[in-house]
């Protein structure tokens, strides 16, 4: 069973490319942080700069720096005109 | 208690095969995301490009690069018309 | 305390003879997949082709393929009349 | 502080000694299996044959064998008038 | 940072000392369990013989034996008057 | 990177340094008991003794010792007055 | 595929640096604490001096001291005015 050479992108890449850039992080509990990702690590804690929170789709405020235990993730998403 | 060799499909290889191609997957909460599959690891950490999100089976708009965590996946589906 | 030789079956065996014969799982979130077994691995994710899925015990299509992560299963039965 | 040799039970040998014979699994979400255990492992994934199955104490059926995954197990029961 | 030797109980030493003998076990989903502690293992897995159960402090039955998996446990106090 | 000498106080220190001491312990499903923390291990299992026990803020009696299974606990509070 | 060097921040280091400084910590049911950092682990667990609690966003009271088990923190965020 030959295993090829794919291209394919790591999940922590993901996170590695979207330092100081944009993310818009789901977590659960119907929450929502939007801000400049700061860190990361192997178990998808985050941390988040500038962090705008809301709570089932309402604005909550803003955090100046925010650390997201990575077990309540539910995904991470590199906002929109700003991929690398 | 010999072990002869199946031919079973080993469910990373179901991920690997899909990469580059388009998947929809389940999620807890009553999410979708359907997209071409850009990478993976072993805990099914999920890269997802052009990932068009449904919940509760209502289309919520498109997300240009999805980092799912692997713990909210239910299923990975290689979509039809599409298996290599 | 002596250890006596015990015919017990191995819970990954009975994935493993299952391989290529029709199987039911149930699935947390009151679904269930029927369909041939392609692949399993030890945190039993599952491959399973042709997969017929119900919600709530009600038919909602059927699937080419699926991986389903390991962690929403609640049980595997391979089915009637399709035992080794 | 010294270690006195108990002659306490390991849990992993109730299930050994139940092999072959009938038990009562009660499983998450109001279920109930009884059947004869034909395997165990150490994460108390359990193989069952002849499973009688009940949901919320109503008799759903019976399925030839059964693969339960482990972390849905409440308790195992060896039945009454069946122990070794 | 000298660490003193305290007097401290190890949780697995109250399971050790509470071999024969009564104990209360209480579980999730509402549940309790009081009979005599046969045996444990690290993952507090118990099993206990002659076990009263009751669901939301209805007494339910009585089990002869009764292998309780280690996850579901809130806690197990050994029953008073019946301490060593 | 260097990382200076902090004196960050490690949280197994704070239950070393409660043992034989009065906590309150706050738990799952809204419950909570205070007694005298007797030991502790590293998954935060713990065991208490005179321990009152309330439920929905309810007194509800008191357990002449209880081992409370770590991953149930929310946190753990040296009673004030009470501290070293 | 090199790995240049980032300047990214180790959610571990936003711990270490919020050391003695006010966080306010998000824990799971609609439980929140705020006070000063004195401790954690590799885990999350916190240790939190003068903690201030609220319940659905209600002032429950202060503890003087705080061990939260990290398993139900949703984020840790050092409080604004106070960063290093």
């Amino acid at each position: 069973m030959p295993r090829p050479n794919t291209s394919a992108l790591r999940p922590m890449d993901v996170l590695k490319s979207a330092i100081e850039r944009n993310v818009l992080v789901d977590v659960k509990g119907n929450r929502g942080y939007s801000g400049i990702l700061e860190g990361y690590d192997i178990y998808m804690n985050l941390v988040i700069r500038n962090a705008g929170e809301t709570i089932g789709g309402e604005s909550k405020g803003v955090y100046e720096r925010l650390l997201v235990r990575g077990d309540n993730v539910i995904f991470v998403s590199p906002s929109r005109g700003d991929e690398k």
